[in-house]
């Protein structure tokens, strides 16, 4: 059983899975006769194959008991999702390589601060979402025809990985 | 010189100029194994006329002297724009009908919660962001040709609505 590494969440080490969302290092646009910045265009929203649409849901995630697990992981072909988190608690973000199955030896683990959201790329392996308290997302994914998700789960008994995520751990 | 009546943000009310995004009334759907809900599809996301695309962003308001005299209103014709704020803190939404030009008679103020954001349609008249202290907002709205911006402004002087708000008013 291994413990992953929890490292930072950065727009550099995301790169490989999306975007991270995030007001550091975004294009700013004065808007609103100077009363409003605007951090424009954060992330690469991309639903419209196959004649899907975005849409904006609310995801009320409630905490597991640590350490979890880890027993499957997910993947949308179809479309990417985006997730920001509407309270200021970090969270963690799970996810990894694989083609058809996902690849347990490159998962990785990222801790996201209360000010970071992150946009997943279509097709890309990652863990339902993990928080240390009941915390809500703001999500934009995608809607429409076809199977958008892809779950696969591997038993517990077999797991190799695990994680281990305290409020005050750094 | 008229005081906008301050309306409480309700769906029905709405409805006229969009959606209210709230996890009240939702579509609720379980996932993530139990551990997570998803209120599902808040807000109708149209975003593609003329090769639009969806765009996430941040918008950072800073408050405004109160009262705000209104001397301007804008629209989007292209597209939706929804707002979803990231701190509880209540904040204004300024609407009103209007066919070329905004229709002063017919301006409405509501008080939105710190849970409960907007998604208005396109065309629909609307007022900067007014809040009572630094918020950010989460944005969904479109990017792509055409002009989507229409603003019209009303001399200060000749103005005949203002509207003031603070943290304590109910």
């Amino acid at each position: 059983m291994r413990d992953l590494v929890i490292e930072p969440l950065t727009k550099s080490a995301f790169e490989p899975f999306g975007e991270v969302i995030e007001t550091a290092g975004a294009r700013r646009l004065m808007i609103n006769e100077g009363t409003t910045e605007r951090l424009h265009d954060l992330a690469r929203i991309d639903v419209a194959r196959n004649e899907g649409r975005p849409i904006v849901s609310i995801f009320r995630a409630t905490p597991r008991e640590m350490p979890v697990t880890l027993h499957m992981m997910e993947r949308h072909p179809l479309g990417s999702q985006a997730f920001y988190p509407l309270s200021d608690l970090d969270w963690l973000v799970v996810v990894c390589d694989g083609d058809r199955v996902p690849a347990l030896s490159t998962l990785r683990c990222f801790r996201a601060s209360g000010q970071q959201g992150i946009n997943l790329r279509a097709n890309v392996w990652h863990h339902p979402l993990l928080v240390i308290g009941i915390q809500d997302f703001l999500v934009v994914d995608r809607d429409g025809p076809g199977n958008n998700l892809e779950e696969a789960y591997f038993p517990q008994s077999e797991s190799t990985h695990r994680v281990s995520f305290t409020a005050d751990q750094k």
